[in-house]
């Protein structure tokens, strides 16, 4: 567990895109985020009080988060110095960035000297077992894409949010980056040894409550060539109960396959079921979220009317909509 | 590429199972297998001439492969001597077992010494891309299983050994340890991390001649609920042409997973297809390898005849029948 409050580290930002990350977890646990930490020539700004690291320190914070993404994933010479200001204040380091805190020399050996720990999210931190297909108690809800980056995350902290809100017991498991800088915990799935991916995900996921739910984060897609191994593993060693289907309306070929193009809601509707079905007989799809950022108000209306006649599921946009009748559904 | 000629080392192995691997190695590459060398106490042998290390070397040997398993897959202290005094005489030394030769202080240092490479054949040996699915030229063939362990090895190399008795450009492509010391080299895929697995699979089987075919080695199931993302990886990483499906009809539940019943041809015809048509619109089923070695004569040829009826393909036990029919099917 990631420890709270965070101080968010915005960096030399160039834009507020650039800041995503510190944004998701802003939006998703304002409690635990005390303020933010811009660098000269930051562009991005989240609405939180500004602080300087000692100040910061002052107030409570335990780590710093890096909010930030540059080009390519990587840190940049110009945070160095704040990052080793940081250590020498005892903070915690927190990163999803392709490279590894824990691999820079300078870092390691500061956070030695210091009580610090550098926690690179992007790296798993322990063994995992073989998956054993054991049915575990308590519920599960996975998120699945008709492909990657459509709103699986978001999704599953919005239903998350909706389930707190009535009082449910309900923890949102991360499997990606964000996800993980976000809840503090998770389990980066891409960064698994294949061997480990189904086992990896049941860990993550372990027996609960039997009115407990897990929301576990969608990767991937199973019509991703380059990533539906992840995503199997997802379905398989998640067991859900419970998938919301998640698509990108307007998306005219997978992500970064410019010959691929994006299936239906029902093609996915077809491919996932069986599948599902194989570590859950029980499973059902109980619900679709549709990002629709990139239409106009009419044709979004018209569109969720028509999927969920088709589906007979309760179909939203989870940003504009929230997840309440998804969530009305789940408890049916 | 492992060098050959192989010695194969046999160790101390209780019984001949144990040597499996030797064993594999010996039936399918007997040109490159000069001897086998025994410790006191081996109870496993490959009717092939005995030979001292010096002996070997003399007569060529260029790697020691180690064809036996202990129980937990690790290497025994007894064995030490022997792996010491090859590197001495500079031979390489190839290795599928759990604990690594590369881990081992003493190996290592030796073989910094000597003109000897360690080679761990589960251990990736090079970084790979995230896969891209661009269409690749030539033809490609994957064994795909109701199970782990039903013959999917072995049925692809039955093939690639019929191919090749006909004159036919083919190429076995090893995706797990044994098939990689078998074929001298290959990717072992449950040791690839995840985001890698379909990149893996694209290097291991590239562009080829139009008319060349690659023999693509099966893992996992797509019902087994520990592996499934691997087999994904493979069928979407592979781009397969045709799809051989394996099944060990006597089997009453998945490897390892006693609460889990064991698809049915059926089950598996319909699940696959679907899933490889994302990556391959024209991949086709075209033949079914069953493995009856626990049947009698009748009850064999009977269901030989059932499946074929079933399924209009043809329908082998590859160990007893050989893969001819196959074969004409694919090239058809």
């Amino acid at each position: 567990m990631i420890k709270t409050p965070y101080l968010l580290f915005l960096g030399d930002a160039p834009d507020q895109l650039a800041a995503k990350v510190a944004q998701g977890v802003k939006d998703w646990r304002p409690n635990i985020c005390l303020g933010q930490l811009k660098l000269p020539g930051c562009k991005a700004d989240l609405n939180l009080k500004n602080y300087t690291l000692k100040e910061a320190k002052k107030e409570g914070a335990k780590t710093l988060v890096i909010g930030v993404a540059n080009r390519g994933g990587k840190f940049s010479d110009s945070w160095k110095e704040t990052l080793c200001n940081a250590i020498e204040l005892d903070f915690d380091i927190a990163s999803g960035l392709h490279n590894l805190l824990t691999e820079d020399k300078d870092l390691v050996n500061l956070s030695k000297l210091n009580n610090s720990d550098l926690i690179d999210v992007r790296k798993p931190k322990d063994d995992f077992p073989i998956g054993n297909g054991k049915k575990r108690t308590g519920k599960r809800c996975l998120t699945i894409g008709t492909d990657c980056s459509v709103g699986k995350m978001y999704s599953s902290l919005a239903i998350e949010k909706e389930m707190r809100s009535r009082g449910m017991k309900v923890s949102f498991r991360a499997t990606g980056q964000t996800g993980i800088l976000i809840s503090g915990k998770g389990i980066p799935l891409d960064a698994i040894v294949a061997d480990f991916m189904a086992g990896a995900v049941e860990i993550l996921s372990p027996d609960n409550e039997e009115d407990h739910w897990d929301i576990i984060e969608g990767q991937g897609s199973l019509f991703h060539v380059s990533y539906s191994g992840v995503t199997m593993a997802l379905i398989h060693g998640g067991q859900p109960d419970h998938i919301i289907l998640c698509h990108e309306p307007t998306r005219t070929h997978m992500r970064g396959l410019p010959d691929f193009k994006l299936p239906t809601l029902e093609d996915l509707y077809e491919m996932v079921l069986p599948i599902a079905k194989i570590s859950n007989p029980n499973c059902q799809i109980s619900g679709i979220c549709i990002n629709t950022k990139n239409m106009e108000h009419y044709s979004r209306e018209k569109l969720k009317i028509e999927i969920e006649e088709t589906f007979r599921l309760p179909t939203v946009d989870p940003f504009i909509d929230g997840t309440k009748k998804i969530v009305d559904r789940l408890i049916q």
